[in-house]
């Protein structure tokens, strides 16, 4: 039996330079080992963008754009829009009367919600988010999640179902184990942590210019005066970018900025032309992908999967005595 | 527009005389009225049946045989089986992005059943119950709803989720009407409220012997002990039963138990000739019905549900941008 892997994205804005470290970069190299499903996870978009849903269908084909710059092959992983696989949502509404409420409750994302915003801003399927991940996973009996450290809890609970799964109806389903991905943090250039909400991000689709004048808004060390004042790149947002995108000239850029020989603005340039250079080939693949073929994409990978998926819920309506067919 | 009408059963056992009251009688005068939809609700039966499914399958078709031997006509009416429409699944999955987790959780029904078993009793999908119901009610835009007082609240937060989604995403479904039916109190042989759940039910599908048996079981008045002391048919379940079944001798039977001119076992064997002698055409076209084309009507019913409930769904994907076909 193949090892299966699954993983998704929410198609809620353009990918940026913080989805290629933990993310896009690992999935190049699980396609190589596993039977992989990229997943473009819409219905898990709307458990907090459902208010505005406007841009979903723009953002699908931005990240299936994406992918496939970035190297995901239709050919040989299954890359599908979750919304064109129905099933999922009989087999999350199936697995929801098993799943015990305290322990959707007790998911950490959900509590942290529910301090900060208050309980009046969570809804049912906010809710059940993890119930929904797990229906994703179980899909194709996935062997393999990749996470980060901030989904381990939701993975457990997708074990835990599994498990309650089986003890009811007998051994189905495998139990998920998560590949722990290493996530460098990626700071956008204001400061705050990279992300497409809060508007700070470089994206994968946009060109030289743009990123280059981005870079140069990043906030370095408030020490570093002038100059040719001396520099703590350990605290300092563009070298932190200098390393994650793997500078051979991180040591001599370190050793530089330290003794005050590279001034901030030279150091950003060479920061950009980086970026730039390593989005390069990922930008010019994007340009020549004919946009024309993406719902078609789209399809082929949903119909495989839908395949995969009934063949897994009509074991399970057998196992709960639904006669539905 | 022709005026929709839904409701539904679940097959968690077969119909007793408790049901004849308060909802088949009224169904079939509904399906001359509206256009009719009756499901019979297997996903439901989940919510608080999930550790034991193995007599839903065989209650479903028990469950359909009553209902065509009680006269609902298939041809008439479209009678199907929840988990055959798929559709209805991912309604509920999308209805449930909407709905404020502190709606559900003040549904009174939820909050006794919290408060009697403890929370830990509680799965996601039985606190969603009123999600389902309501994606049960939207996949025809149904317009009226019959329900007894208990079921209001379910109803009400239906309505909530039908303003909200219009709110949201502009006019689309019609807000449901309770249909609001009167149920007769119907006693078990046990003197507790009829139900499969006590065994204490006088069953559509049983012969006249049994019924005559289970109705000699019944608690009347404590005070007459003798056959001519005088009983008291305001607190009989024996009288209750005279009267439910709209006896034509109930005037009689009132006056003469009151002055102690009838004794308990002869008023028993009157009701139980009532009771007989109005189930018997039921009976009959019971024994009559071709169980092997059970599976097919279900089939027929659920094809017509789906072709109207997905053209319920397409619509909500529009509305929420959701590129799925």
């Amino acid at each position: 039996m193949e090892n299966v892997l699954v993983s998704g994205m929410r198609p809620t804005g353009k990918l940026h330079i913080g989805h290629i470290f933990g993310t896009l970069n690992n999935w190049v190299k699980y396609q190589e080992k596993y039977k992989c499903y990229f997943i473009i996870v819409d219905w898990h978009a709307l458990t907090t963008n459902y208010e505005n849903t406007k841009e979903i269908p723009q953002y699908v084909l931005e990240v299936l754009t994406d992918y496939i710059a970035f190297g995901l092959d239709y050919n040989k992983s299954v890359i599908y829009l979750q919304s064109m696989v129905e099933e999922v949502a009989v087999l999350h509404l199936l697995l929801s009367m098993i799943t015990p409420l305290s322990w959707l409750e007790r998911v950490p994302s959900f509590k942290d919600q529910i301090q900060q915003l208050g309980k009046e801003i969570a809804t049912y399927g906010f809710l059940g988010y993890p119930v929904l991940m797990t229906a994703d996973i179980l899909s194709f009996n996935a062997k393999y999640v990749p996470v980060g450290q901030d989904q381990l809890p939701h993975l457990e609970l997708a074990r835990e179902i599994v498990r309650r799964f089986n003890y009811l109806y007998g051994d189905t389903f495998v139990e998920p184990e998560p590949l722990l991905t290493e996530s460098p943090y990626i700071p956008g250039f204001d400061g705050r942590k990279m992300s497409k909400s809060y508007n700070n991000a470089i994206f994968i689709d946009e060109n030289e210019k743009e990123t280059e004048e981005k870079v140069m808004k990043y906030i370095t060390d408030p020490q570093k005066i002038y100059k040719n004042s001396p520099g703590r790149p350990q605290i300092c947002n563009v070298f932190t970018l200098h390393k994650a995108f793997n500078n051979p000239e991180k040591e001599e850029i370190e050793q530089n900025c330290t003794q005050g020989k590279l001034g901030c603005v030279e150091c950003k340039k060479r920061l950009a032309k980086l970026i730039n250079s390593t989005l390069q080939p990922i930008r010019e693949k994007r340009k020549s992908i004919d946009k024309s073929k993406l719902t078609d994409i789209l399809l082929q990978g949903s119909l495989e999967a839908k395949k995969e998926t009934r063949k897994i819920l009509t074991k399970v309506k057998q196992k709960l005595n639904i006669l539905g067919v």
